[in-house]
């Protein structure tokens, strides 16, 4: 791993998050999805974050994300609240959670601005957001940038299945975890629900299975499909997953985007390494509240994971 | 891979099936603890098996074992039924099903008696059943046989907890499942789980996951662990769950016996290709109802899947 300077562009959240877990809670911390993203990937390249903030956002977390080298071009700042969520895991199984309360403020109406510097960046991240944002950033970028990759989740599958459908075809990576990606297809089996996928454009689904790790499905030159599987690397003790996801895509699209390759110059190998950096990324989140064990860490801390992942994982 | 007669014995149920699940039914298909061990492990070792059938057992199943070169001189016959369940998985998530009917008939009486030819064998498997019965075996074997290995249930931890505590540091060898090994230590955590197991006596922890596949922990000569995670094989359709994770420890454990090595010859390397042999026989076993599946496999189709296991799993 060697950080290169190539630019990764991601839209989403950036958010104040009050969370309770069992190992304690946190009021108001630096949270959202695009924030973990870019934190993660921060590490491998240089993020840009296309997000809205208000006026209450705090100058020392704008500071933090400069001393990061995240590029803050595309990040707004409107009257009004940051965006907020409070949620509570269950102390007994982090597996589940509630959300006590969701308040969207500045989020409401937000609309992505990409300038022409943002239009030129290779690889784009559309985290989890409206299907309709998502695609308003691929408007804008106007000839597709050369990696496109998207999250989701189970409200706008139910809610905005077909705007979806009509974005999917434009992307080239999909994550979504084992639950999502059934409920998207309505195909029970995973291997077979990636293809569905893969049948709709994407070359690449990457599905998230938390603590029990993940499946990658992917289409080769020749057709063929190549699977991975990976367990996590287990972790304790587990603080708070939230923003595991956003940094497993931070740490895997941040590895790419590293690589300075074309969609279709990417190979399986870099693929799997791009997995695995995820892997570690979201595993450096969970023993923290927020982002407070992921911005602790050095890049050396990550190459000693990733051995210790191999390690872990190789049979002989 | 190549098949040695290393002996390996097998105490645990013989017994006829009755399973639903969402691709139909079975009645009284051959099944039990020992049949699927006794089956997996054939194709790496040679194995005995100590169990009891009623008079009602077909003449065709044991000509079937004995075709398997499978050692049935520790079967009893009694008058009486063979030992019956009766089981049905939920349509939609084959991971919980519900035990219909449970007759022990000739299994209630079932005292297992080893000859001195068996008491010779170098490799012992508890299966799942009651924890007195476990420990008869071994008080009839004498000395210590250089491998022991043991499976239990969430029954015995429950009801029988002070003897599995008393059983377990006669072993060297336990598998559980996540839910399991929690139940039985007290401890979430499932690496802080397996060392409380470790602090008892056993050198090898083999967490079984199902569908997620397992993690293993083991202490080595110098006191350290080694973990090792791996994913399921992922298998399309699944038919029937039913003798998974016996057909799993029967691989496990034969191709240990295949090695002819004594507990602290063995080594990390080969726990781990113990590990992904049987995941390759659990899935086979998963493929059909009953020994269905299972029974068709040569050892090149074993061979096969080791290798598209490698491919699945090599991160580069």
């Amino acid at each position: 791993m060697s950080k290169k300077n190539n630019k990764i562009l991601v839209v989403g959240s950036v958010a104040y998050d009050s969370v309770e877990t069992h190992a304690g809670k946190r009021v108001d911390a630096l949270g959202g999805s695009a924030s973990y993203f870019a934190l993660a990937a921060s590490y491998f390249s240089t993020p840009t974050v296309v997000a809205v903030i208000g006026k209450d956002f705090e100058q020392t977390h704008i500071e933090f994300f400069e001393s990061r080298n995240v590029d803050l071009s595309g990040l707004q700042i409107k009257s009004g609240s940051t965006f907020r969520w409070v949620g509570k895991y269950d102390p007994n199984n982090l597996n589940y959670r509630e959300t006590i309360d969701t308040q969207l403020n500045v989020f409401a109406e937000f609309k992505p601005i990409l300038n022409e510097e943002h239009k030129s960046i290779n690889v784009f991240f559309l985290a989890n957001i409206q299907p309709d944002l998502q695609m308003e950033v691929l408007n804008q970028a106007g000839k597709k940038p050369g990696i496109v990759a998207m999250d989701s989740m189970n409200l706008w599958i139910e809610n905005n299945k077909a705007d979806l459908l009509k974005l999917i075809p434009k992307t080239d990576i999909l994550f979504l975890d084992e639950t999502e990606l059934r409920q998207l297809t309505g195909v029970k089996n995973l291997i077979d629900a990636s293809k569905t996928i893969i049948d709709l454009g994407p070359r690449i689904v990457v599905i998230k299975k938390g603590e029990h790790g993940l499946l990658m499905n992917s289409i080769n030159a020749d057709h063929s499909f190549s699977l991975f599987a990976c367990p996590a690397l287990p972790v304790d003790p587990v603080i708070d997953p939230t923003g595991a996801g956003d940094s497993f895509a931070g740490g895997f699209m941040g590895h790419l985007a590293s690589l300075g390759k074309t969609i279709s110059e990417i190979s399986v190998e870099d693929l799997r390494k791009a997995a695995v950096y995820g892997t570690i990324m979201g595993s450096f989140t969970v023993q923290g509240f927020s982002i407070e064990q992921l911005k602790l860490v050095s890049i050396k801390d990550i190459e000693k994971r990733y051995n210790e992942f191999v390690n872990l994982t190789t049979i002989s």
